[in-house]
């Protein structure tokens, strides 16, 4: 068995020792270095280009401006294809842009034999702009000058979407309601991947190859070839390992623009990696959304009706645009229940800033912080408990969600806060730090979340694998799905050793997805790996097993039905006997005679289904008033993600999502100035936590068994990153009184909001 | 429709630009170099060996020697397995040896960060040899003092086969019949082809992966598995486009040793690229075979009896030993009948010289010199016409071989007969040729030959493929089969185009074989990939088509058997009535909320047939008696080689083999000093034909449709290569009535022949 084994990674031994394969290990010798010119102004149009002393730069190979690439526009959101043009993303960019929308935006590219001609061509390119000024808030006043973005959004506005359960306006009338409003800020952050946006092209057989780290290669393959105007045959995609994604990766990022560069070089291999700072402010980011909320609960603490307005930053150009706010408030259902009513508009503004993209959690983590917060400050201004009170409004077992049909088909959230809270003994220092006084004090804070597994049935969930035997009796599993780092090749691997009934050992994984040969997957994002190309797991490996079993059953004259395949064995499968080793029958399948059979099975699954994760995050903090600065003493998330098929890398995803919880809480922040111009695009100004801003991450977990998860399980990517900043924001309240509605909660804001409390 | 069409070569643009990847272009920048140290004697012992001195050479990594390998002896011949240990090639290898067996044995090998600082290392390391007396000819009489070449051989014997058909001693018997003996020669040459033997290794995942330049990918993994004492599934070969192979690649040459190298090098990459010197004498060659033939004729020109003793010189290890010399007695009897009785002995046997291995023919080039010099003799001494001779006494359609059952499907071997005669206007040119007199004079010659299509029933026969769906309509064909420059896919996606209803532009070929995920194939030999591959294309394609279909049936709600596929299009099959296109569909099946499916079908198939091509070739030479040289005025091969899936490319396999024909009959001569010391191990000395040398080749083809084949095709591959030398051989007999029964006729030989007979 190895389903809920902590075995190792497949992939351990290549990462630790750094002899696995990225992108850039990957590129030929002889590769040509292409670089992007970005703009210098955050809102207006590029009026001339002027490359003439460019092009003298020993070792230029070729210039392309936005004067000179085709007028295909493309969209970049990693989501599946919609045969519906209603459901396709919005396609609002070009290779290159003549319209600037950001301080960075694309305006030329330059190939050059390596990096520093191409470097030093891109500093003598003149480039002449006509300058608008530059919006970036999403209530920035629209006046009749006001250039919009995009001709298509006017009121630069890309879209807007509500809902209403239960009758709203009525429910507002009840009396004795008790109402609580309030608004809070998230920051735009960045996704902060180890690996730079890094892909090289070339042409092969009239076809343009692109290697590239990214998390969704068959969604690549088809946005590369809309930007290039050419069949999606043309087009391959290949994925080695990737040093993380987040949610970036999800985007197709710069590999249009490769793809293109390539065909200007004579289909000669390019290479275009960019730089940390570009990585920063020329790839995505995690909207900032603004929350307004309104709550009305009786005095007992029954929520009878709420409402939420979202606005999301989406900076300059769509990307995922709207669906992550949009997910946002799909999720502001999905946690807390009312007796009456329940209403949300979501916004989605364009603004001169970066783009906004998915990044781990796609629109929770924002609407956790608001919601939690929200619920945190009214439990404690009705004098309620605020677990209690959270344990009466929350979501229950069986609950379905009345527009998309998704349902609670398992459910360990109360366990889940049970556990948060026995093991930061909560009760006991809640009662402690009751009444501090002093410059130190010292706080408990917790949050709950709910999160979705997967897209159904908001957009096509579909996964394909194929297992291959080997002369030995070991398998190759080869999926569309990706490993990005999260343990996707090890929990496969598990997955088809179990259901096929072999030792581990016998599973070798294929990591790399070629769009040519890989069956077909959607890729990494939306926790939907374990629980969709799961199921294409389980279902090919029991094809591929019943297929095994029929020529064990040729070669050994018995019922396919009297035989079992039992740690690489065929045995009888009433009595267990061992008939023959894989290995020798594997040896027959390949060169008897008689009857020879390459043994494979490929198969896809479509998911129409969907299960809600859970999960509580419990904090332990203390806050230095003077120097406004938050230690984290104790911390654990606790998670109901159904069985879990690795419970070490299941940890390990958990201690990430914390870490990034932790980032995203106290001190992550994208600044620009009044232009638009990135003021911390580095790893110095930006304030990513390092090991050592980390304390030590508790992480528990709850094993549900989701009915509807090929094994029990349900989404775990995500979810770790969502609870963090809410937690930490109501311990500080708890230790110090101030409840702080913005996010960082660093020193800068901590100390602002001390000095007007009269703290310090 | 797309068989029988001259479509261009699907990698024609790449190859032509140079910009294909072959597996140097793949090996990563950092690399670890390997160079091999050979022996520098032919037959002996290395007693110790001293590598202090080079491994100070600043670079050297490792330095790995005799001493040091693993004790696993391993075969080399590229033959699929065989669960049967009778019929497994003979594993008499060693990745490095202590006892030297031919100079230029592997002795060391050197791992280092450059080449330089390996060919430094080589030239430091001391041997210490016991040096034996060489051994290099078959006829060398053993005494009590001698060593054998392999302790299991001791006469050096590696095999003897015979057959006899009829009863071969009682039809010598016949009264009046008139008996012909005669002995022939031929000689070790090279493959030549262009890219030297290539690899390089690197683990990954505790796996051994081996890029190169093989023709069979499949064997070669489970050589590497055998020789490292590895399961076969931690071995991954990877092949690339290959510079031509001619079966010296159909061998396993040092990848082993590359692989273990690897392994001792900390699992990262080396690279282990063979010198042109190196390729010519420490890889394969043709096999040296001296043939006697004795048959017994009636004054009218039947053949009664025939007697064929084949000797051939092995070499120093087994590689595909006596397969070679059985196959070229298997093949006397297949293009020859007598009416009572035929009998054969085979003999290989070990010498101290480079290791003869499979190359185009296999033994039949070497027979069918023998054979149709032998003939031609016969006619003239009987004052036959020897056109009238052969056809007297040719194989005939229908024909049944005894042992083998392998039948002779479809015959065109008289019309090719006609056609080269016409051509090469032999009725008047041999009596204008008749009786000539001085320095110069002109002569026309013939030969014919006959040869099988694949393996079956000698050994495994069987080929799988992949079809993958994209997104627009078009296909990915993958093939465990492999292009080795032959054209090989093209004329699989010329079959996959015709049965699956697509336009060629719609079907990508895979080129590349990867042991992780291609379908099983045995690989490029015995002219076996169009006639048992391509089976599998056309099962393999049916299947997908089914598939396809099947989905337009639930997309179009109509019954599949109403529906067809032609031209991309999906139409009615009764009106063909266009009802979707393919590409529409394909969107469809990929992304159908209702109901999605990744198109692909593999399939294997397993041959269990077997069929026989024809063809001859006429030449016209001018022989210039003082300078003892040939010119060939001009030639023809025309060949019965069924359906042509392709005529422009079968014009081009023709020619290729015709220049290696005249190469062999002419020029090509691998030579030894009396130590068994190579003296022409290059290009230079070789003497193989350029451009310069060469004539304008004449092709011509008869069609037969072989019922036994995929589109009616047979074997072409090797065929070309079999009967120039012959015909050049004639064609001197009747310029100079010099019978030479050696190859090759090069001015050495022709000087001392004519000097003998008075000419010169």
């Amino acid at each position: 068995m190895s389903i809920g084994e902590s075995v190792k990674r497949v992939d351990a031994y290549e990462k630790v020792t750094g002899r696995a394969k990225y992108t850039d290990d990957l590129c030929p010798k002889n590769a040509l270095i292409a670089k992007v010119l970005h703009s210098t102004i955050a809102n207006g149009w590029v009026k001339q280009m002027d490359c003439s002393e460019a092009l003298k730069v020993p070792g230029v190979i070729k210039i392309v401006t936005c004067f000179d690439v085709p007028n295909y526009p493309f969209p970049t959101a990693g989501h599946p294809w919609s045969t519906d043009p209603k459901h396709q993303d919005v396609a609002d960019r070009l290779l290159l842009n003549q319209r600037v929308r950001y301080y960075g935006d694309d305006i030329a590219a330059v190939i050059a034999v390596d990096e520093v001609a191409a470097s030093r061509a891109l500093e003598k390119i003149q480039v002449t702009y006509e300058i608008l000024p530059p919006i970036l808030h999403t209530d920035a006043p629209l006046t009749t000058d006001t250039v919009p973005l995009h001709e298509a959004y006017p009121d630069n506005i890309l879209a807007h979407s509500d809902f209403e359960i239960g009758n709203y306006e009525e429910s507002c009338t009840e009396e004795g309601l008790i109402w609580f409003e309030d608004h809070f800020d998230t920051q735009m952050v960045q996704h902060c991947h180890i690996e730079p946006a890094t892909s090289f092209a070339y042409e092969e057989n009239h076809r343009v190859i692109v290697v590239s780290s990214t998390q969704i290669p068959h969604i690549m393959r088809r946005i590369i070839s809309q930007a290039l105007g050419l069949p999606f045959g043309e087009i391959r995609v290949i994925k080695p390992y990737i040093g993380g994604g987040f949610g970036n990766k999800q985007d197709v990022l710069y590999e249009p623009l490769n793809a293109f560069l390539c065909t200007q070089a004579g289909g000669k291999c390019v290479k275009l990696e960019l730089s940390r700072e570009e990585t920063f402010h020329c790839t995505r980011t995690r909207h900032a959304i603004s929350f307004k909320l309104k709550t009305g609960v009786r005095p007992d603490g029954q929520i009878v009706t709420r409402y939420m307005e979202a606005c999301s930053n989406q900076g300059a150009y769509t990307s995922h645009g709207h669906a992550i706010v949009s997910n946002a408030i799909t999720g502001f259902r999905h946690i807390y229940q009312q007796e009456k009513a329940v209403k949300a508009d979501a916004y989605t503004v364009f603004t001169n800033l970066p783009c906004g993209g998915a990044m781990r959690g796609y629109g929770i983590p924002q609407m956790t912080f608001a919601c939690e917060s929200h619920m945190q400050d009214i439990a404690l201004k009705l004098g309620l408990d605020p677990i209690a009170f959270r344990l009466k409004n929350v979501l229950q077992l069986g609950y379905k969600d009345p527009f998309l049909g998704i349902t609670c088909h398992s459910y360990g959230l109360q366990e889940c806060i049970a556990k948060g809270r026995t093991y930061i003994d909560w009760d006991k220092k809640c009662k402690t730090y009751a009444n501090q006084t002093g410059p130190i004090r010292r706080g408990v804070g917790m949050a709950i979340f709910s999160y979705k597994t997967g897209v159904y049935p908001i957009s096509l969930e579909t996964a394909s694998a194929r297992l291959i035997l080997n002369q030995d009796g070991s398998v190759q599993l080869q999926m569309g799905a990706t490993e990005i780092g999260q343990g996707a090749d090890t929990v496969f691997s598990q997955m088809a050793a179990e259901t096929i009934g072999l030792t581990l050992d016998h599973v070798h994984i294929i990591s790399q997805q070629d769009t040519d040969i890989t069956p077909f997957d959607t890729g990494a994002y939306a926790s939907r790996q374990t629980y969709v190309s799961g199921m294409a797991v389980k279902e090919t490996a029991t094809l591929f097993k019943e297929k095994l079993l029929d020529y064990a059953s040729y070669f050994l004259k018995l019922p396919a039905a009297n035989l079992d395949l039992i740690e690489n064995t065929i045995v009888h499968q009433a009595t267990k006997e061992v008939l023959i080793t894989l290995e020798a029958l594997a040896l027959e399948a390949f060169y008897n005679l008689d009857y020879c059979q390459h043994i494979t099975a490929e198969k896809t699954v479509q998911c129409k289904n969907n299960t809600i994760s859970f999960g509580a995050c419990f904090a332990e903090i203390e806050v230095d008033l003077p120097l406004a600065k938050i230690k984290v003493l104790d911390i654990i998330n606790v998670h109901d993600s159904g069985i879990l098929i690795n419970p070490q890398l299941a940890t390990a995803q958990v201690h990430g999502g914390m870490s990034m919880g932790l980032g995203y809480g106290l001190s992550e922040h994208m600044l620009f100035d009044a232009k638009g111009k990135p003021l911390n695009p580095n790893l110095l100004d930006y304030k990513l936590p390092t090991s050592m801003d980390t304390p030590d991450l508790a992480t528990d977990f709850v094993e549900t068994i989701d009915p509807s998860g090929p094994y029990g399980n349900k989404s775990l990517g995500e979810p770790p990153a969502i609870p963090v900043a809410p937690a930490l924001r109501n311990a500080l309240l708890q230790a110090t009184s101030i409840a702080i509605n913005q996010l960082p909660l660093n020193p800068h804001i901590l100390f602002e909001k001390f000095q007007a409390a009269g703290l310090v």
